[in-house]
């Protein structure tokens, strides 16, 4: 037991198994545990992030919560577990939350961002963080294709098989598309994204929706093929996005 | 002998000792050397380019020239070229050019940028590309010291010792302050940069103005040392901000 603490943290995901501890993987979860149960001299500490970002997903804004133990500060924890972590991890923030705070349950709204990049050839400062689609598809075209997906709807179709739930119904409030990347350079004209944002997503739904729209674009399957997703009660298909384009960006409480 | 050529190419400098062939050593004239040679059969191919960029600064936008013997044509070049080199350089583009151009001699003016960050902690995604300075300074100021340094003066004492040169003198004709980093993700609070167009740039020019603006922001030196150091003959003796915060950006013809 302990006071129980919010944190915000930023991941690099390209060389992590995903953000939940599995047994001699390297995860973000398990990074985070194993310093900070260090820094609380032993206590064995376990904490619990808003999402589960899945191998090679990146974080600008995942949040997680434990109880701290130890008579360290807050502002001394966050500068000793970053200076501890590696840096592809870095801690935004660490402030004391509500003694039932759960940064699962308690989340309200997440927004995720799916970088593209249509460039010819690889470029080096997007390749980790973007997928490359060549040739490029119509953005217009993906733009309504994403007004499809929001509203409230059973997305159990655009979810991946591997995950047993029962309540699959969720709630887009905004698809959009942008020009740029997620992460890139100043230049960057040959890169767009979409961003979601949504009271919850299933397993891999952002990369399969992202999946969809653009096997639609590109004239592989018929538009029809997203209402039909919304109505299947069966796992997704189709051709799922490749993890290193999707950004958990935010999570509102 | 051969055709002419003039590409542009893009590359993360940070594990390359600099754009100049040196023996033994990891460079990106180097590597561009060793696969044209590969592709044109063998006949070895030298490159000339716009700018001798240092170990571990990244280019944005640099410029070579070089004259190809090979039938192979020019869009294959750059195909294959891609394909043989380490993602971490790319070729934008690979265009004839006239018998006579000279990517160093012909170079009108060029862009350099430099990526500063005032994060508390190493960003994971802007560690790599810019220099952290804590606590971060007061951008109004250094804005108005970057204004000294344009027009045209002998930018002799802004240049680092070990190279002999006889005409110092420059023209920078913008010297600006933008909020964001050069490459990063779009939520980038706490990331400027400063961008320097000019007919041309000292060995270590850039750096180390940069590292005098910082250092009279921080108050650790008089404002007064622009002027002094504009004036004087010898080398710089200063600061030089670190190679990762610098990308050559574009060059114009």
């Amino acid at each position: 037991m302990g006071n129980r603490i919010k944190a915000i943290v930023r991941y690099d995901g390209t060389d992590f198994a995903g953000w939940q501890v599995q047994p001699g993987l390297r995860t973000v979860q398990g990074a985070l545990e194993e310093k900070l149960t260090l820094i609380a001299g032993g206590a064995p500490i376990r904490v619990i992030g808003a999402g589960r970002t899945d191998s090679g997903v990146h974080a600008l804004g995942q949040v997680f919560c434990c109880d701290w133990p130890s008579e360290v500060p807050l502002d001394e924890l966050r500068r000793r577990l970053s200076q501890m972590l590696v840096p592809e991890i870095r801690i935004e923030s660490i402030e004391p939350a509500a003694d039932d705070f759960h940064a699962t349950w308690h989340a309200k709204s997440k927004r995720y961002a799916y970088s593209i990049c249509h460039g010819r050839e690889p470029d080096p400062f997007t390749e980790r963080y973007s997928w490359r689609v060549m040739p490029d598809v119509d953005r217009a075209r993906v733009r309504e294709l994403a007004q499809r997906v929001v509203g409230t709807h059973d997305f159990g179709g655009f979810c991946s098989k591997g995950v047993q739930i029962d309540d699959t119904e969720r709630t887009i409030h905004t698809a959009e598309v942008f020009d740029g990347p997620v992460v890139g350079p100043i230049d960057s004209r040959d890169h767009w994204r979409i961003e979601f944002e949504g009271d919850g997503f299933l397993y891999k739904m952002v990369r399969n929706m992202v999946g969809t729209f653009v096997d639609i674009a590109r004239g592989r399957i018929p538009e029809s093929v997203i209402e039909e997703i919304l109505q299947m009660p069966t796992p997704y298909l189709g051709f799922t996005a490749p993890a290193k384009g999707l950004f958990l960006v935010e999570v509102k409480y």
